[in-house]
């Protein structure tokens, strides 16, 4: 039995590496952040994710990242809103949350070594995305180096770290049809960084916007709402 | 006015490696975590030393390494007592808290990157320590690297992150000469694993025993409390 732990923010990139890494026969450990972000939907999806595919745990953690803020996801700061899609990657926006892939991964790393894997699934994207640095190849190869070389795992030298990242060279549109293929429900899964006070994605800010691309290069419609459809 | 982070744990390295970034002129920002450990004596010490050093900041933060457990600091397995100073880094104890130095230095690099600043200060060792496989100098050169592709202060590349270790060659000895130099109190530090519940140290543990080591071999003797004396 191949166990590894899996980032799940209750999104839809997340969801679909959940679908792969299950398919590919590994028994599943989900860690969510409550880390201080906007609204707690996501949470809820990624709880109600943890039970559809019956993962082996799911530890919810709470970490503060409020305490440091400079993002527009956990500091008093507009999320912004009707960016093109076409030119979101050329810079790093003010929804970038300083250093927080790094976080997540480290907390999974610590878990993984305690679960005695070397298999940490993430579900990170650098074809449509929102110009993240810490989405990048690199970033994750480096990553990865550092991991082997700072836990016990790695020094002792037969179980190497690796950070497996299915979705890093998919389109948002192949995600979505992988996942479909997989049986995927996106339904379940939240994407908005600004949604109303009942949860509604607000369909402006640059998760919604590349989430609809998304659906529209897949040939179908996203069956989630939206308070402004595109 | 040049900025740095720091992580303070209360303990005599991080708390000489505070003298010496302020000698070098840097306005310092205290990270200390409450991360599940078995006593809270260290992060007391951690806010008096913050006083006394007049800190820009001192955020102490919650994260819960409990939750996942593998280590004597975290869980309930007994700290190991009476190792030889010599053989310690042969192997790694169980007091390695998984991927601890790693979750903390990834927030450290959060809080750098919303200050603007490159620097954070680390009271590491690779000399007299436990033989924690994050202790070391590869590990830390590793993680800058990952660091400066993590961020947006790195990519953009007119502020690479640098990780300050200045205590990383020396002895326990010189350490403990160089912080009397600078005019360090020792009776605010705490170093003991498993202290008694009035936090007197052990005497027994790794750590209070590298402490010893230091004392004896700086000439002097060690202001705090013992149960056992070596």
């Amino acid at each position: 039995m191949k166990k590894a732990v899996i980032l799940l923010s209750g999104g839809l990139d997340s969801t679909t590496t959940l679908a792969i890494a299950q398919k590919e026969g590994f028994t599943l450990y989900g860690l969510t952040f409550r880390y201080g972000q906007r609204h707690q939907f996501e949470i809820a999806a990624s709880q109600k994710i943890a039970q559809v595919y019956n993962l082996a745990d799911h530890i919810i953690t709470e970490i503060n990242l409020r305490a440091f803020g400079g993002s527009a996801l956990t500091d008093d700061i507009d999320v912004p809103k009707d960016r093109s899609v076409n030119t979101m990657k050329e810079s790093i926006p003010i929804t970038y949350v300083p250093a927080r892939n790094t976080i997540f991964l480290s907390f999974t790393l610590a878990w993984a070594e305690v679960l005695n894997t070397r298999h940490i699934f993430l579900g990170i994207n650098a074809m449509d995305y929102s110009g993240y640095p810490d989405c990048r190849p690199e970033y994750i190869q480096s990553f990865e180096t550092m991991a082997n070389l700072a836990t016990k795992a790695g020094t002792e030298g037969n179980q190497p770290i690796t950070i497996h990242t299915p979705l890093i060279s998919m389109t948002k549109g192949d995600i979505i049809k992988k996942g479909l293929a997989l049986g995927v429900d996106y339904s379940l899964t939240r994407s908005c960084y600004d949604p109303d006070d009942e949860g509604t994605a607000c369909g402006r800010c640059d998760s919604c916007r590349l989430r609809q691309k998304g659906f529209r290069e897949a040939g179908t419609t996203d069956p989630i709402n939206y308070s402004v459809l595109p």
